[in-house]
């Protein structure tokens, strides 16, 4: 796949003293692997090395990556990765990233901590430089006074950045909602966001996951009351799936367990993983003997359990989706099971998380989900969340970041409506050089900012292509023909031997199959000249067969011809 | 693929004079392909028949039907197919279903306006038997008297039926809501529900789609307005995408057009079949003049145009994805354009219709959708209003239909609530049969009704083994090996080829192409003994080749070889 990032002729230069560029080249357009570099004489930092999880037009992709290039380009003026929070989306490419830029890491000591399992897994985790901060912290990184505050989120000690430059202040609020009752009680810290306001804010980057949403998103509390009402009222084991990142979900669990008097499993690898990391950090209040192992699950009365697992997006190889499949080792359900979906389905994840409900009810559980009780809340802020950010930091020029694009043009709108000029907003695409400087902002050219997939062990070796054919054969199969032919004669040996998969039901079609056999011998046979080129001759077969299946069964299979002379 | 039905023994007795036999063949546990049979002695009535969409997991299949087996078991007592509306989930199968069961209909003028449309490309028009009813009729069909009553749904209408039995009466409601202020005036017809209820209601089979959701449905009136704010500000053009199905919705833009002196173009197939069918039935209330054609769209100004048209799911053929792309004949959207996606995405088209909103939103177009704005609401009952039917009609047994299973569930515990004991609700399964006598009502064996899959020509000839190598195919593509052996010495002559597609972008992986090849001559030439059959060693190839990639790739394609001997 296309590999050198192409920079426009003018990037190359040196960037003037009186400039600080900022290059997304992840995150914006989309929700997902977020990655923004920030660069002022010779110097850069990386804010957040996020991944994407593929959808259902990237067949067989494992990962999505940002695309590097521009790092390689860039690589001797790069110093530092700043973590705004410990979501897959922004540190899930860390491991890709740090083979190729080793660079020392900045982050919360929950953000770092859940790094470090990655590296250990990718064994990337000797001699990296990590940088505890605590928010409130500021840290000097070249010419960049990089100020951590902090912010809520659906994960504890998520923060957002200000990188103070010789030429103004850059804020990144990082994922955020303005929760004043968050689970760990610490408040987003909006005197810290009146205080960068107050001195001046020249470039503003704001999380748009919810800017089509009219109000406020609902504080975490909201969800801690649906809990208390379920575990007062529940006969048997209670089992709530949510994402393994969502720790303070797990949270709610504990604390309504602790006031119900129930032991809690934590139950899937992922969640597993997370707790111990946030227990070992002391961001989770677990009093001792609460935690039991799943194993032990069968030792308690099933009004005295709760599970927290993994599952929450119809996975199929999670720990709801065993146990809605009873495939689960541990955990069979029951009919007195009450099961909460604590989350809600990332779009094109809805049918699965559907069909996984479904088969729950089926087996006789209770099932609250979003649309019934609510047993989740986002944690990204809302409207008038949005316009409160844009008051109180009043920045000179506003990039929207972390939407798909109609996200964007409603943060627009918001920016708009509480005053700021359209021409001082700036609507990037992934990719986008944007050059800053104390008076003006502007998109100046455009970096190479594709997608990166991962495939098993392949990192961008599948890209469009290999994609197409994937949807190609997903569609109608594929119908493999072997075929010899005489070189003196140029006719067909034998009978062309004919192979499909995903095609037809071959025991029910001999028909189709034996007509398509004869149809291939006499594409063969009729050619015209006796010396017939091989690459000619398959290629005739292809088209000549394709057409003749076409007719035959309106499919267009893909059509394989390998031809033999002999 | 499996074709004949089995019957439980029991079954294939003779129904007992005291009892009605109720087969939902389609519908339970579903949101699609309603099919319902009503049995009363030696005659039969089907309700509705019709298809569902495939979703993600059904590559590559066109519709799914419902399977007819059991109805080709009952041919000869089956009487007339008795439609509840026009929507394709209800009325789709029939083309396939007459086609084998030459059978008389009967529904609403619109209903079989919509059927004859389908018929007529299927060339099945000739000598059909059509029956109009209105509502309030009650047609005499053997035992039985069906009396169709009004109901609101998201197209005029739409009925629910009472099928009068010699033994109690049936009430199917069709797809309903309460709807007081419905767009044609015509409120849901209570009265009869009320005395129905009176006169005493054996078996109730009620829409369940909306039966986990708090409340009551909003009015269409609440799109009105919406739509009325909308044409009140818009600067230039007004593209609304609906489902043509969705009559009413049309008729609120054509409410909206008049009001603010639009006219109004229909554009996308579906959409001008549907309108040209309920124009000519008068189902919609369009003056004069008000209607004009794509191809005259030029001939005004931007601000005196609204346009109707498909593409509400982000289907890749539709007008709306057409625009988005730029790809449409006569419509190249504008920044003043003004675009509202008036449609809920049904549960899997979520990131197709959040890809054509981005796509608009490029364009520089304002687009307004679900979570912006009320423009659209579901034509389904909600919780309160299933319990209004539910009080209403006092049934003696209830069986909660069209829905997941989720869904039915919830209507059971709504059931529970208003004071129908357990036992006499019925959790069905597609191909359920359920035997109901004065007294009793119990699900006492069951027929074949899975999903017959429709792909180009095919009826029923992809099935489970199909789908299973198109998902394969998907995953990580196709690796067509073919060898030859000498036949004395069991050796390979010549060096195998391999060919690829959707596995890896075969230009960068020669290297690993080039070592599979030489992995399979030496697979072949290990083999132990002089004669090996072909088979054998074509199996031997697939699965030892299958490690090796895996092994360096960590993908498992579809590997399909051929040997041949020489």
């Amino acid at each position: 796949m296309p590999g050198a990032a192409k920079l426009a002729g003018a990037l190359q230069q040196e960037l003037k003293p009186d400039t600080v560029r900022v290059v997304p080249i992840g995150g914006v357009g989309e929700i997902g692997k977020n990655c923004t570099v920030v660069e002022f004489g010779d110097a850069a930092v990386i804010i957040d090395c996020g991944l994407t999880f593929p959808d259902a037009e990237h067949l067989g992709v494992d990962l999505i990556l940002p695309d590097f290039a521009y790092l390689r380009q860039i690589q001797h003026k790069l110093r530092a990765v700043l973590l705004t929070h410990g979501h897959e989306d922004h540190i899930g490419a860390l491991p890709f990233a740090l083979r190729d830029f080793p660079l020392p890491l900045y982050g919360t000591a929950l953000t770092l901590g859940l790094v470090q399992v990655k590296l250990d897994e990718a064994r990337l985790v000797d001699g990296q430089e990590f940088h505890v901060v605590e928010a409130g912290d500021v840290v000097e990184i070249g010419p960049f006074r990089c100020e951590f505050f902090h912010m809520c989120h659906s994960i504890p000690d998520a923060t957002g950045i200000a990188v103070h430059t010789p030429i103004g202040t850059i804020v990144h609020t990082g994922d955020f909602k303005l929760d004043y009752t968050p689970v760990d009680g610490r408040p987003p810290d909006v005197q810290t966001l009146g205080r960068l306001g107050r001195d001046g804010v020249l470039l503003l980057m704001a999380d748009s996951t919810y800017a089509d949403r009219p109000g406020y998103t609902p504080s975490e509390q909201v969800v801690a009351e649906t809990f208390d009402q379920i575990f007062a009222e529940a006969p048997g084991r209670i089992i709530v799936a949510t994402f393994s990142s969502l720790v303070s979900r797990a949270q709610q669990v504990f604390d309504a367990a602790v006031a119900y008097g129930r032991k809690v499993a934590l139950v899937g690898r992922s969640m597993e993983r997370v707790h111990r990391v946030a227990a070992d950090l002391g961001y989770v209040r677990v009093p001792d003997g609460l935690i039991v192992a799943a194993e032990e699950l069968d030792d308690f009365r099933a009004e005295d359990i709760a599970i927290v697992c993994t599952g929450s997006q119809g996975e199929p190889r999670s720990a709801l989706v065993r146990m809605a499949n009873r495939d689960h080792r541990n955990i069979d359900i029951a009919p007195d099971d009450t099961i909460i979906v604590s989350a809600a389905a990332i779009p094109g994840n809805e049918a699965k998380v559907n069909h996984t409900i479904d088969r729950l009810a089926h087996l006789g559980a209770t099932v609250y989900y979003e649309q019934l009780r609510p047993v989740h809340v986002s944690g990204h802020a809302s409207q008038e969340e949005l316009k409160l950010v844009l008051t109180t930091l009043r920045p000179r020029f506003f990039m929207p970041v972390h939407g798909e694009f109609r996200h964007l043009v409603e943060h627009r709108r918001l920016a708009e409506s509480v005053g700021l000029p359209r021409k001082n907003i700036l609507m990037a695409e992934n990719g986008a050089v944007i050059d800053v400087t104390r008076d003006r902002a502007a998109i100046t050219g455009s970096v190479e900012a594709g997608m990166v997939f991962v495939d098993g062990l392949g990192v961008g070796d599948v890209g469009e292509t290999v994609l197409r054919d994937r949807r190609h054969l997903a569609e109608d199969g594929v119908v493999v023909v072997v075929a010899a032919v005489d070189h003196h004669t140029g006719k067909s040996v034998g009978t062309p031997e004919i192979i499909s998969r995903g095609f037809v039901y071959a025991p029910e079609s001999e028909d189709l199959l034996e007509r398509a056999r004869e149809h291939v011998r006499q594409t063969i046979d009729r050619g015209d000249h006796p010396d017939p080129e091989v690459d000619y001759l398959q290629g005739k077969i292809c088209s000549s067969l394709g057409r003749h299946l076409f007719q035959k069964t309106r499919r267009r299979p893909v059509i394989l011809s390998i031809v033999t002379e002999v």
